[in-house]
């Protein structure tokens, strides 16, 4: 029987490889009160035309599968008696060593025996440990159907003790207490203001990052705002009116889509931190994520309130309305010829993958800049203003900056660089990962690659030996306009690994339609706040020994 | 005497180093017809407001100098009566071993003793060994005063036969007869069609590179065009009329002027042959200079055409008005939403720093694309069309592209890669030279820094150690308009040379204001065609040691 199923199983990973075969992929785009029922899946999108979206699962194979472990599985259920589990013990088992135990519902399951047979792969599943599953159904909808629930119901160890059956609140002192939950796959880089990175292995599955698992970087506690009082005040020109629009308004304007990729200046500063110490949060690779935005365009907004451009220099002022205890506003700006420009496309953004912003992401509006860092993206935005000068806020003139590896913090003068606006090409390696073991045969390197101010990725080289040959990798077919190509191309490379190599050591770098490339090493780019981390991304790996 | 002498240019040299002192450096602009005529400078740039201009030399000093040195020397002029010598004589003393001369009119010189003494260095002097001082006398105007004629009046050794007082013309049978008489500085990289670059001790003294030591890259012979009966060809849009322009026609379109540093996609492209074998002219530091230039806005000329800009993509096709013997022109193209942007300020040019353009350089009329590869400013503009698709010329197809290093001959495809339209962030060393020995105390270094797409070089750093820690040069005060930074920007750095170092290993690398930076080694953007070579730019100097 064992080996029956065995059997099946390698028949679902054989599926998995086929390029061709259809699947769909459902993903429930994130609400606004940011809860993870996995009810109705709201977007949906087909796999089949890229090879780097969804699990390659056939419904067939999955069915099969299905009633072939229910067979195995359900004399295990009959045997044992439902016991009682707090979700600390919950929690406390999330590793092979102290079994692996997931939560659904009320229901507490022990997947230990599961985690290397689900389709998915391994290291999927064990995201979930020692939590519930549900904030993952709600991502991979393929887990909606009966035969799944049959699998799962043959690991029902236990129920969750009545006390535990939602998830307990934050404290009402805390200033963080109002933020929104948030999903359990997120990297938590810091709680408080929170700040997380979907992990390397989720982070290129989809070509739009689902909601819930778009990288967060926030500066201060999430503000909580009502949409039927919000105001956006925009100061007129001198002499001029100035408005307040209500989100009601801002939905009179044209509704300008756009898919933009939006990355944190310190997106890879654990890299730099690898070489010499740098202040800011640890970034792995995920602090860059892409979402389809709708909302008004910024230039529509400013030319109802009178502002044209100007012969002289002079940018936009953003203010957040999310604040800290002494009532200093998150703030940024940006140049008035970007503002001004309809072709830059710079958006009030009121909608992120078809539903209104979550909360983390700026509920109920943000700025999208594209080919912008993203700290020019303004969240919950309260007030925009054009000024002679760039904002005086901490975040546009005291950090977001870049510096010569031989200045340190007695030495920096924020006044010498400019602000950071667009971002250099950056390219990054999701599978594998750094340490793992890959199978000998054939090596599968997937990954991503963006260059800011619109300009397309126009290659992808990747290297298996450190960077002394290369190979071409393939771009994904998504559309890259000219001069606007604000989002991200996922890529791929299937390679031999070469015969005898007990180790790989993965290099990839980008080249954009200007032809600039990333630098080679960390070294000569490292900074003081660990900004701009582009260099080459090198993944370390062993090759398992052929049988 | 002699000691005297010296101590004189020992303040000649001090004088040098004094930043503030004010000099007047006169650059005599190319005239249409290429002579080196020294008569009357009609430009003058002050270089008192910038350290990187002119040579530091004080008139008082170099009048004191003058007269001690006419008296140190004069003896020598009355003892030795002419001699006749050829040119090819002359030309065969051009080393100390072989000792120094130089013409002047019909009068050759043995200024081997004097190479030392010169204001402007040594190696300004040694540009001119074996042939004529006008060209450089023109570049120069500071010669122009009748105690520098009476210094070199000592150094008379003969005179030239009177057989070879003007340069033999070329052969009227060859295609490439009727090319200009170009500046002998220039360091020829092919001369049929004309490929030549200024040394990089002169690449960087001015921030105006003068016409004659103008880079120049020449496809075919040069065209001999009469401007009375010049015309540029002007499709109109489909159902619209055609234009036929001639100069004075664009001269009654809005003049405008701009300065705009251009480069050949080959520049540096020695450096790449140096790793690996390419195809392509062997250009140094040098496939880079900078004008000002003045004629009618492409936008201005397409509107009177009728062409608007569409919504789908297309291009502004160029054809020259050289061709090789089948008939064919150079041509390339630029997108046309680029062409029709008025802030992108693509000129069709008819003056070249203050002059009609050189005829190396396009005369009549050629194309000036701000930000853009030089292989896009055609040259002898006869025609302009708009056209759906790219020029089919083998310029924009099946040249002027990048690859992976991986990709060979056998394996290329002009197709897959993007013609090169801006280029990436580039920077060099012009001082010191590779294997030159500078003195202990303190190096200066010298060099430029430029960007595609308008993009400004926000800073440059230069390491004396081979790139393990760096030091941030100062750039010039130049203007730098936003998203409009056409021109490169030179830099310096003045570092004291560390204590017992016997060599240095000096590296410069730039930083653009979308923080791209260059890549730290040639071998990973190798490509087969040699372009695109924009690694940190190396030097190797040793030190003298201290006495």
């Amino acid at each position: 029987m064992l080996l029956l199923q065995r059997a099946v199983v390698s028949e679902f990973r054989q599926a998995c490889r086929l390029k061709s075969t259809p699947s769909k992929l459902c993903i429930r785009a994130c609400s606004t009160n940011d809860s993870f029922q996995p009810q109705c899946p709201s977007l949906t999108f087909s796999g089949n035309n890229s090879s780097t979206r969804g699990w390659r699962v056939t419904g067939t194979l999955l069915g099969l599968g299905a009633v072939l472990a229910y067979y195995d599985y359900r004399c295990k259920a009959a045997q044992e008696s439902p016991r009682i589990y707090t979700r600390e013990e919950v929690r406390s088992h999330s590793s092979p060593e102290t079994r692996i135990w997931v939560t659904l519902g009320s229901e507490v399951f022990d997947v230990t025996e599961f985690v290397d047979l689900h389709p998915g792969g391994p290291s999927k599943l064990m995201l979930a440990a020692g939590g519930p599953l549900e904030p993952f159904w709600a991502l991979y909808a393929v887990h909606n159907q009966s035969h799944v629930r049959e699998i799962l119901a043959q690991y029902k160890i236990g129920e969750l003790s009545p006390e535990d059956k939602v998830p307990s609140t934050l404290k009402t002192s805390d200033p963080y207490a109002d933020d929104p939950i948030r999903h359990p796959a997120l990297k938590v880089n810091s709680q408080r203001p929170f700040n997380a990175e979907p992990p390397s292995e989720l982070l290129t599955e989809n070509y739009i990052t689902p909601n819930p698992i778009f990288f967060t970087r926030n500066h201060l506690p999430v503000p909580n705002l009502d949409p039927e009082t919000y105001r956006l005040h925009v100061v007129g020109p001198p002499g001029g009116q100035s408005l307040s629009l209500s989100l009601d308004d801002l939905y009179q304007f044209p509704k300008h889509e756009i898919t933009v990729t939006l990355q944190c200046a310190g997106n890879r500063r654990s890299e730099m931190t690898q070489f010499k110490e740098v202040r800011g949060l640890e970034w792995s690779t995920g602090a860059i994520s892409t979402a389809h935005w709708a909302g008004a365009r910024l230039c529509d907004v400013l030319a109802q309130a009178g502002h044209q451009l100007c012969e002289t220099e002079a940018h936009v002022c953003f203010e957040g309305l999310d604040s800290d205890p002494t009532g200093t506003a998150y703030g940024a700006s940006i140049p008035l010829a970007r503002a001004m420009d309809p072709e830059a496309e710079v958006l009030l953004a009121y909608e992120m993958n078809g539903q209104p912003l979550p909360r983390d992401h700026g509920f109920p509006v943000r700025v999208v800049v594209p080919g912008v860092v993203g700290a020019r993206h303004v969240k919950w935005l309260g007030k925009l203003s054009v000024e002679p000068e760039e904002s005086y806020s901490h975040w546009q003139r005291r950090d977001y900056k870049g510096f010569s590896p031989s200045v340190d913090w007695d030495t920096v003068d924020f006044d010498s660089a400019p602000s950071i606006q667009e971002l250099p090409v950056q390219s990054a390696i999701t599978e594998p990962k750094d340490g793992e073991t890959v199978e000998s045969g054939e090596v599968t390197v997937k990954g991503y690659a963006w260059s800011g101010g619109g300009r397309a990725v126009i290659r992808v080289d990747v290297s298996l030996d450190g960077g002394l040959t290369w190979q071409v990798a393939e771009l994904d077919e998504e559309e890259q306009r000219p001069r606007k190509a604000w989002a991200w191309r996922l890529w791929q490379l299937q390679a031999p690994v070469p015969a005898g190599k007990k180790e790989l050591n993965i290099v990839c770098k980008a080249v954009d339609d200007s032809y600039n490339v990333q630098p080679d090493t960390v070294a000569p780019i490292w900074n003081l706040r660990g900004v701009l981390s582009n260099a080459w991304h090198r993944v370390h790996v062993h090759v398992h020994a052929a049988p």
